[in-house]
């Protein structure tokens, strides 16, 4: 996984870690980072005025992971607060490729959690078969 | 929450405790026993014949939530074995009261962990609307 | 479960809904409002200057929950953003007792999703026995 | 990621799909596959005597995920019972490398939903700095 170049500016959001993101090993179990970059992935989609919800209603599509790629680097924590990025490197016309990183600042600086990347392919809600992003969708994304 | 007597013999259903289930505190997270108690419903109809994804499907309508009592005594920790088990109360026209309790064995004995009494109410899938539950799955309950 | 009298005012915390926490049935899984109610918690604590990492470092105890009494009326959607309450009810040398509400704002009016009354006691982390809430605590609870 | 040639038998274990495994999208949450692959390496390294609770009061050390490549290719719904497999493909002085597979067995026969490829690293449980996996944990599991 080689440092990307984003094709876009990168988008922040913040993520408390709580109870329910931790386990027994006393830091945050590896399958919630795939939640918080989730949540970044939504709330990117939100500042270009996209709401899943709304666009699943309108145009019978949403998107779907396909493939991720993780690294996991240092462990968050209890009452952490990450910052999570997201942004966009590549789209295409039925998926696009997303980097993304967990990010913990710290008195001695930023500590990178977790990065990944991943490519979320735009299905039929109903049949879940590969399909064209709607051209409005994409060109908001670009 | 009295001891309720209930109506129907009782059925078990095995729990493992994973990772995913524990919170730093070292215990399994307390969100995490209404999974539990989801799941010993779920193979509890499902051994009564009941799918409920078939039925969702076949009649338009599911069961869902509508209240709750919890009783949280003794913790489960990674690795344990629970016995999660599920007895009918009572079943009326939209309703049914349900009584669960997560359990572990033990070589003092059998411990129980946490406790619940659950009403589910038969609403329609798509509107969310109460409705009568379905004859040949009232009488499969009871 | 009547209608409390709150002791202090009502702490709110917004929660975004996200796929996370929806399920098949198209709304919110009913365990994921424990994660909610426990995220406002910890947020009402926090306002008041208690993390509870540092306090388990510090004391050696953490709160658990031991009841927990839910009812379910309405149903969260994804993309909702909900406000959840937390007030205290009581608290005595080993345990407190919280009223907690996750709301919905609509265009006509503001909905009650879910409400739970819940009792965490005091307990020690290691031994997970009852113990006192530490006085300082408790006073900055009261 | 290319078809490993793994160099011990491969470990199934089962899963079935609950409401809690599932989003508004019908299908099961991206996540959540991490979890049913920590299910089955859990359980492949109990087979082999190992407990990690035990292993992490008897060493000290844990294993921790360190990187992980996901590919998502069909998904699977409410209800389906799936196998999640495990095998070891390399393993080394302080990680070892695991490929898994999610398996849905239809009429149609043996559908691939999901595949990974795991690295876990051994870390000392207090410090999570990398350790060497304990010599005897490591001839376990060749």
């Amino acid at each position: 996984m080689s440092t990307p170049s984003p094709t876009t500016e990168t988008f922040s959001w913040p993520v408390r870690v709580y109870w329910e993101d931790t386990d027994a090993g006393g830091i945050v179990f590896y399958a919630n980072y795939l939640k918080f970059f989730e949540r970044s992935r939504t709330e990117w989609l939100r500042v270009r005025g996209i709401s899943q919800q709304t666009l699943k209603e309108a145009t019978g599509g949403m998107f779907v992971v396909g493939e991720a790629q993780l690294r996991f680097l240092k462990s968050a924590r209890l009452d952490d607060e990450l910052l999570v990025t997201t942004s966009l490197l590549d789209a295409g016309r039925a998926s696009m490729t997303i980097h993304q990183q967990a990010l913990l600042s710290t008195p001695a600086g930023t500590l990178l959690l977790c990065e990944a990347t991943i490519r979320a392919g735009w299905v039929d809600a109903s049949t879940l078969k590969p399909a064209r992003i709607p051209p409005h969708i994409l060109n908001t994304l670009l």
